[in-house]
């Protein structure tokens, strides 16, 4: 009989997986629209024509061998330190979205108030282990400035690790490292060695980067700041329409910008991000729920492992623009595939709907059980003589039961995870008491949070400090 | 750095359960609350004290090695059989649930009407590979005649293959391979030769069977109709808390029942049964949904395999009593963990909510899709060139477009999966369109489904036959 798993690459499949990508790198090239970093690669000694760089098998090996494999991000509270590439999956909430849906279902663009409300969730909730950077698109502070407020948000509002500021170019970085070294009360040379956050780079899709990107991305290298460098191909308009087809070209923008963050500085640690998705043509929408993104996500952290980089996977991801069963479908689809496939990094794992193009204040509440569901999935039973009980199934025998055994007892409270939203009142409860809305729960949930929260522990001098920071330069 | 997939049993672990099962065996023994069982073991040598039977592993791997490891499901329209084993999921609609809950919300102890409603749906939806037994209790028809109504509705409104009638012991199985006589047109050496049906025989757990159960075994036996031999313990009532102690005693149970079909016909097909999960002990309810019920099923699926046995498992399991975003997660991590484990039958793949308690019309409806999405997830990618499609790539170009490329409209309709029912609209037509309800969309389409209904061809003399069996019987 086939056992008949899930399909994994087999080594032939990796082949020619990296062989096409390396043909791209020799032929084809990779944009880099920055001086900047074109002459990076030509004092490294790289193939240039004009602004696209090509890269040789043995330049790509190269910087690969440079990369760490396992990173900590450090928290100004030590507690909440992750690891990276550790063997645990590290979830951080949604990145991105212009507009937020609140508690009441309205939809609009994000505030700047909306923001804080976003951190106030990912910081409350057990299973986010970071908060976000760009949780939504605060509109009502100035563009220039918006970053300076999120980053606020991330070290006041919360004592997690938090995602970098990528969006200014290398201003941004330079400004996100001058308020790093306020909250650490450390210098650079510190934050160096302690990084404290993972800034997202994107790629220009198809075969390129741009220049505020590379700027970023630059910086980040310079001060030895993680980044999740990824690709978000669209196949069948910024890519092939073909899964293989789009995991080739994110391999290759990834790969390429990796390179470029380890001739800066070699050993700056950097996360495989796969982003893509295929277009529903009959839509012209890239849905994020459906199965082509979760199968391009298998590919891409086969492949991403095989280089030995840490990866980025999953989330939260649905095209539902509510928290309903197409949400929860789709959201679980992508985290078991993330959790399956032992994905490092979790970015949109909370707060995604419309793929992307909003936060929802009750989706990231509903997704952090998703997150709480999938991690315990990864914990294998117990199969040491106390877990198979094969003394308690004795001493039952045949027609007995197990619930005043003292067994039953003593794992009463270990043995099964426990949700804090879900239903489990049974049918004739459900019924009696006019059919609870799951949703309401998750409502209910999510602003007793925000109502409750508690600003974490901050020494006041440092406080003063960061204050006086964003007075000057907020 | 650690790989670190989702974990699997390693082949200690494999050895320390089966082990664990043989000590049970020897030492503990399954009770058989059935005279004429008991004269087949003790017939063939096994050790039997009262009703309590013993077995060696010599006679467990005797009886393996003569379960077939993949069968056909015979139709009666051919273009419907079943392989169970073959490769490729089966799926087949809820079983056992005494209430319905209809199209508008409301909770009513199951018709037969509700039951012919519920064969309709199954038959019509794309995923659903079988139609049902027991889709639900149809309580306004005789108990002891509401087996040959139910078969009746497989036969006549459906002409996928079903479940069969293990409700009523032999004389049940006898009244359906009439039945099929009927409607193959054939005699019964036929049948025995050609399976139609899938019985299934639950334990009752701890470690017994109970007559009906044991004479309805049999006589699937003597006929050679397949089975699916299942434990369903409910951990820390029925069986150990623990999900290890819960795996063993699902083995002991699923593989004595194997034994005695083996006896009675070496050869009957068998599907290895997984349905155990832990009790949430806050509320005294087995939740099917539960992380830890997918736990027992990857391990009972992996020893099942091991054995060379066809596995049952998954299915649109979830402790909800809504299609909701609840639903919707516990649906697709069940279903997903199915795909991934390579699952050969999936059982209660649509229409479960309350965990088993009622059939829901909306939730069946809604896990058709689930079904098609978790299919779909094991269609590997096209790795040729083609799929690659490195030359459309390099064609393309640093900064260029897919949308117009030949490759993109040679394949914008195979190269992803179409769902049926969830929105992909995006943000702006959501809102502004009065948020459509994506419940709404699972009841219209299955209300269009039995408003639609056509009952399947059949031929007029077989159709009069089944009319007069069921004048007479039922």
């Amino acid at each position: 009989m086939t056992l008949n798993t899930m399909w994994d690459l087999s080594s032939e499949d990796i082949t020619k997986l990296h062989e096409a990508t390396l043909d791209l790198f020799e032929t084809t090239g990779i944009g880099f629209l920055c001086d900047e970093a074109i002459e990076v690669f030509k004092a490294n000694g790289f193939r240039v024509e004009d602004h696209t760089v090509f890269f040789t098998e043995a330049q790509i090996a190269k910087a690969l061998e440079s990369c760490p494999s396992s990173f900590t991000v450090y928290a100004r509270n030590e507690k909440n330190n992750v690891v990276i590439g550790g063997g645990e999956p590290v979830f951080s909430p949604i990145y991105g979205p212009p507009h937020v849906v609140d508690f009441d279902d309205n939809l609009r663009r994000g505030t700047l108030d909306d923001y804080h409300t976003l951190t106030k969730l990912a910081q409350s909730l057990p299973n986010q282990d970071m908060v976000g950077y760009l949780l939504c698109d605060p509109s009502d502070v100035e563009s220039t400035k918006a970053h300076l407020h999120m980053l606020y948000s991330s070290m006041v509002y919360s004592d997690k690790p938090f995602m970098g500021a990528s969006t200014q170019a290398d201003k941004g970085v330079e400004d996100m490292m001058q308020m790093g070294e306020i909250i650490f009360d450390c210098d650079r040379e510190y934050l160096k060695e302690h990084p404290f956050s993972i800034s997202l780079i994107n790629s220009l899709t198809p075969l390129r980067y741009e220049e505020q990107s590379i700027k970023a991305l630059m910086a980040c290298a310079r001060n030895r700041q993680p980044m999740l460098i990824a690709s978000l191909v669209t196949g069948g308009a910024t890519g092939p329409i073909s899964m293989g087809g789009t995991a080739v070209l994110q391999n290759a923008e990834v790969l390429a910008g990796i390179v470029l963050a380890q001739l800066i500085t070699p050993g700056t640690p950097v996360i495989y991000g796969c982003a893509s998705g295929i277009m529903d043509m009959r839509t012209v929408v890239v849905s994020l729920g459906a199965p082509e993104f979760q199968k391009i996500q298998r590919i891409g952290v086969q492949l991403g492992h095989h280089y030995g980089l840490p990866c980025r996977g999953g989330g939260g991801l649905t095209e539902s623009c509510d928290v309903d069963a197409q949400a929860g479908m789709e959201s679980m689809s992508a985290t078991l595939t993330a959790m399956d496939r032992g994905v490092d990094f979790v970015q949109h794992a909370s707060g995604c709907v419309s793929s992307y193009l909003a936060a929802s204040f009750n989706k990231l509440v509903f997704d952090d059980e998703v997150c709480g569901y999938g991690r315990d999935m990864r914990k294998k039973p117990d199969l040491t003589d106390e877990g198979l009980a094969l003394d308690v199934i004795k001493e039952v025998g045949p027609g007995g039961e197990y619930l005043t055994n003292m067994h039953t007892a003593m794992h009463c409270r270990d043995a099964a995870w426990m949700p804090e939203l879900a239903f489990r009142g049974g049918l004739d409860s459900y019924f009696a008491s006019g059919k609870p809305q799951y949703k309401d729960a998750v409502r209910e949930r999510g602003m007793k949070l925000v109502e409750n929260f508690k600003m974490p522990a901050i020494d006041e001098a440092i406080k003063a400090k960061l204050d006086a920071f964003m007075k000057e330069n907020g």
